[in-house]
């Protein structure tokens, strides 16, 4: 595979595909194998909790990888901050919130930041942070996000940017979508999905055979989910998962979640308990369509550039040799 | 330009581009105009006026155009499908119902047929009718849509399409869509927003002043606007357009709405003879980012098309000539 982009150079990286850092499921072992396999593997950082975080960077052992935060929760415990940094992680990725109140502590790091963002305001307020790469995000992505898509919300980042290197995130589970990113404009690709069913995720198995089941037809984005667990998200931002009883039951009418919601949140617990995938969210997104087997990461992330590859190929035999191009 | 796919060939096209068929936009003359040009002009037919249309065609000439139709607006009045196969148009493009009752009519007519669809169970349904291609609809398209995202939703739509023609609709407006719907198995890209500020399209000159000055971040999907037009879309559908203060107003408040009908129907009626675009729709999608300019379709269809060109061969330096692939 000899698939290359500019973003290659800066990170240090084979390979223009990031792992999203997916809360619960983008552990050590997930990261360290996406960047031993050429990308670039973040950890997800979620909402926050200590120990975790220290387990999953031992299990990453000396793989070169990158953190990523929820930035609203992260300014919560910011002392997170710098439980990671100690670990001189390639990337800090934050997403969701004012990045301000970090921005002077990670001045003097070696680790690269990047910001997700998922609208051009946001992407404006990110460049003026001085960042090493964005990453838009489409509404497509699993988890949370917001409302644009990628295919034109990508290359609107792009024009602004002027240079710094932009990364697609949303819907990019094959070798398909990340040449069509490329062709946007982007860098690379962050993939949440593509990785979720890996062998290292940390999904669990009636999760990765649920999101395998599932087609992008069955996902949706919803407050539910944040709601019973008690999370006050920002409004700017909702999460995408695969359908089931709980957001057949609520997602039409959030106010009688609200009044029902002590208990809700017992019958949400105790289906946590027993893992039951109709009651407690698969956060995958649109991309589950792409996604085939259960697999380990190197085998999936090697896939997505070849394919890439050949896509490129094929598709520039649709514009002529013998062209003045 | 020289960019070619197997959907120039199947339909006698210089470039694998083709005009929405945007109702009361797409008129005789912009379809002309994207047909002269290389590409695949289609008239919208809207919810169906046969003096419209008849003007129209007429307006169009002798130029190779095809004709678009609302399906469950056309099945109330089915007499125009009468009126629109007279003209022999190249292409009839059906969007948003059952489509089984037309079907036996169009078999013995040179009129090729193009179904679109916003998810994998239409795409199934469009395949069992035997179409000549599909339209894959995402939802940052402007106007009436779904929910899915082009980027995953058009190679979901290849997977299961077994060879037929895939066009991508929903967020292409420069060359760099057009490249990257390609690169996820597309033979072609339909375009509405950057067609919108076309001197040849319908569109008020105020409405395209506000498509240029608008956003992608400023459109969002709503059923406001069918409410107080009195339209009775199924609720699988509903329309993307700039927010303003019509929706501002509206858009959280559907119940509010329907109570205050009459009323907010004549304020509705008033301001369209006024053309004030803050409380009409323009209807645009998050492409509108990548609009610049009032100027000729031809200009427009053909930046798209080299723009194209341009990208596929920059991003094939990606892969390295001395590659074994």
């Amino acid at each position: 595979m000899t698939l290359r982009t500019p973003l290659c150079d800066l990170f240090g990286i084979e390979h223009p595909v990031f792992l999203a850092p997916m809360a619960g499921v983008s552990g050590g072992a997930l990261a360290a194998a996406v960047s031993r396999s050429g990308g670039l593997g973040l950890i997800g950082g979620g909402y926050g909790d200590a120990d975790w975080l220290a387990r999953e960077f031992d299990e990453a052992g000396d793989a070169r990888i990158g953190v990523g935060f929820i930035t609203w929760s992260l300014s919560r415990k910011p002392e997170l901050l710098d439980l990671v940094l100690d670990r001189a992680p390639a990337v800090l990725m934050l997403s969701f919130g004012d990045v301000q109140p970090f921005l002077p502590k990670l001045r003097n790091t070696p680790t690269k930041l990047i910001l997700q963002v998922q609208t051009l305001d946001q992407a404006r307020e990110a460049l003026d942070a001085g960042v090493d790469a964005i990453v838009a995000q489409g509404t497509e992505a699993g988890g949370h996000g917001g409302s644009r898509a990628t295919l034109p919300f990508v290359p609107a980042v792009v024009d602004i940017a002027k240079g710094i290197p932009v990364i697609a995130a949303g819907g990019i589970a094959d070798g398909r979508g990340l040449a069509a990113v490329l062709a946007l404009g982007a860098s690379g690709a962050l993939c949440g999905t593509g990785f979720f069913t890996s062998k290292e995720s940390l999904a669990s198995e009636n999760a990765k055979q649920a999101a395998l089941r599932g087609t992008g037809d069955d996902t949706e984005r919803s407050c539910v989910f944040d709601l019973v667990r008690g999370l006050d998200w920002p409004t700017n931002w909702n999460i995408r998962a695969m359908r089931n009883n709980f957001t057949q039951r609520w997602s039409e009418d959030i106010q009688g979640l609200r009044q029902n919601l002590t208990e809700e949140q017992a019958r949400f617990e105790a289906a946590g308990a027993e893992d039951d995938t109709d009651i407690v969210p698969v956060i995958v997104g649109e991309a589950t369509d792409l996604i085939q087997a259960i697999e380990p990461a190197h085998d999936t992330l090697h896939r997505i550039v070849s394919q890439a590859e050949d896509h490129l190929r094929r598709i520039n035999r649709f514009v002529e040799r013998d062209s003045k191009g």
